[in-house]
């Protein structure tokens, strides 16, 4: 788990926050689920790796088989189930954020964490949601992670029917799931390791090529449909690749012409994506991987319902992510102290002047500590230093005199005290 | 657990941030400690009931009795853990905010839920922490209550010490711990079973007579004082009710002159108060119990130091006291729309302009959707009517004009849109 030191606590707060605040401006609405839901739920659309990283809750006095709840593992599984439970008081399509710690069992390992704050935002269309929604949850996250003065970033697209279409082609369709494992690990391994994991499936050696092209396709819309055309006849693709073409050209609507990239590398583990797809990377730092990930999903919500509630989401890993940033000093610390003025009453005597002098300040929206520890006026002030930007010392002579000097303990000047 | 639909929540965030903002202008630093921790670090403050209803977690191949993590049931046993783990990069006194959900498995009834939001206020001195930091954390909380606008409320507060120097002055000392449990469910049964319930102690009626007498005991310092001394010799509670008298005069000067009360039958149920105690109130609707509350303990750390950390702090339960005041009708629902201006391109062509304007709004901190289904102008009207204060229609003679006009979608009234 990550615990953070209250310095670094501000800085992650800040982050969170502005976070939150890009969503809000872009028409998105917070929610939050509950933390524990029950496994039926989570276990609906968990699959192979994650289901195994899933944390039962149990009360002390339970056994482990009768678990029927779990803490969740991401926040877009609970949101399907939210959004069948109210659907009635929702209006669609639903534009949601939502932020908040998940849990995963993961092995213990730098940079991974097993409780993880996850910043996502989901739309969700009843029976239809237009392509061009894709298009917005990307340019979302975009625009929120642009406030954290990031090294250039890259967002890379695909779209997991352009992957099954051309597979369906090469008569492959029998393979999808393990060759989409294939092309998710690409980067992970090195060429050889990559055609030979084909050939291990019994590809033959001319498809073998065909995908090793397919998966090395990047650009934009018009370079990805004349290199496809070099391998297949993409007229059965037409559909699917209209689909990159509108998300790719909103989000050059948007500002993202130098950021956005389609790569049909990209094809995200999770088995419920249906659609677009995109993963987002810093390349001056590849090695840390994608730090804001989503895509298309039409039939999340199938375990729960039969009307057909098609959704687009992406998340931002905030822990993981402040955690790279951090080893990789791309953080801006926070260098300010967090409180504007300790106000330091010399002796008891002065508690009471000095208390309502903090109410005055407050009301005037300033972070106000009063100093009330028996020590010496050394000591309170060595104090002052490292938590607050000012320091006001109430002794009897101001309480009589109400004549305020304001220190300030950067500098040691003083000025008299305004109040407004 | 209590889930929320989005307008519930966005009522129930502002008040989780009015609370935050209170804390910090009063010099409080947020921090936050994972929700899962060892076993061995939860249970060691957990104490009888509460035992009990500790949620412990363990991944799904793991049995139960290998669990060593539980989720954390209240904030201050984390933060005691937290405290001596960073004690060197700590400024002391420690005064610290914690606003977070817990987890205890309650049994299920109106209004107890088993995932709940608790906002603290604590503070940790090393080896010494001064009276006076009781009254200050009192005072935040309550300030931080009055952003409500609540029916009246009242603090009451006591002292455990005064509690434990009469029972000894009784020669009840070994009674301490089950005397105080009758106290503190007082007001929970009839006067008669309170005193059978001390007679089943083989208490001598005198005495009973006098723990009522105590039990009822409320007022001013001097009041407490002079009420005390009908019954018992009050010179070895000298510093007790000095003590009280302190945290009393500061609350007084604090501005809480008519809200506060001492109360001596306040004592709390947690074993780990060592001194001052305090409950919150509101007397209208007294059936609600306690909505902030908390108290000083000297040794909360001890399980895991050898080094004195005092401290003092007080929680209010928000998820709980925002249910009770939703059933009463205390809450200011949100009427107003989350989205200030919904953007309505009329067909895919305007759908560039409209994001591009889109972005202009967001930079002058507007709340912007861009409206992007399929469906005819009535339809996305009505949509933006549910969502949105104001709407902008794009349509072909827009995007060439740049004439936009907004809708008012409360009024119908409409007026040019002025760029700044």
């Amino acid at each position: 788990m990550q615990e953070l030191l209250p310095a670094e606590q501000a800085v992650f707060n800040k982050l969170k926050q502005s976070i939150e605040d890009v969503y809000h401006r872009h028409g998105f609405i917070s929610i939050e689920t509950p933390i524990i839901d029950r496994t039926e739920v989570l276990f609906s659309k968990a699959g192979g790796d994650t289901e195994k990283q899933i944390y039962k809750v149990v009360k002390t006095d339970e056994a482990t088989d009768d678990a029927d709840q779990a803490l969740r593992f991401d926040h877009t599984v609970p949101l399907a189930r939210y959004v069948v439970q109210h659907e009635n008081d929702l209006t669609f399509p639903f534009h949601v954020a939502q932020i908040g710690r998940n849990f995963r069992g993961e092995r213990a390992q730098k940079g991974r964490f097993r409780e993880f704050y996850q910043c996502d935002v989901d739309i969700i269309g009843r029976n239809e949601l237009p392509i061009a929604y894709d298009a917005k949850v990307i340019a979302t996250v975009y625009a929120a992670l642009k406030t954290f003065d990031l090294p250039e970033m890259k967002v890379r697209i695909s779209n997991r029917k352009v992957l099954s279409g051309f597979l369906q082609i090469l008569n492959l369709s029998d393979k999808t799931s393990a060759i989409s494992n294939i092309i998710d690990h690409a980067e992970k391994i090195s060429p050889e390791q990559f055609t030979q994991a084909l050939r291990d499936l019994d590809i033959p050696e001319e498809n073998v090529v065909k995908i090793t092209t397919f998966t090395n396709t990047h650009g934009t819309p018009d370079e990805i449909k004349s290199s496809l055309k070099t391998i297949i006849d993409t007229s059965s693709l037409t559909e699917s690749l209209n689909e990159l073409r509108t998300v790719y050209d909103l989000l050059v609507a948007e500002g993202l012409q130098q950021y956005i990239l389609i790569d049909l590398m990209i094809v995200r583990g999770l088995d419920y994506y249906t659609g677009t797809v995109v993963e987002t990377f810093l390349p001056e730092y590849r090695a840390i991987g994608s730090i804001a990930s989503g895509g298309r999903y039409d039939n999340l919500a199938s375990n729960f319902t039969d009307q057909k509630l098609p959704g687009v989401g992406v998340s931002i890993g905030l822990t993981r992510l402040f955690y790279i940033l951090n080893q990789h000093g791309l953080l801006k610390t926070a260098t300010e102290k967090p409180i504007d003025i300790a106000i330091i009453p010399i002796t008891d005597n002065e508690h009471t002047f000095s208390i309502q002098l903090a109410s005055k300040l407050r009301a005037q929206n300033k972070s106000v500590d009063v100093v009330l520890t028996d020590k010496k006026l050394g000591d309170k002030l060595a104090y002052a230093g490292k938590i607050a930007k000012s320091a006001i010392i109430i002794g009897e002579s101001e309480v009589y005199s109400n004549n305020l000097q304001v220190k300030d303990l950067e500098t040691g000047a003083t000025s008299p005290l305004v109040l407004e």
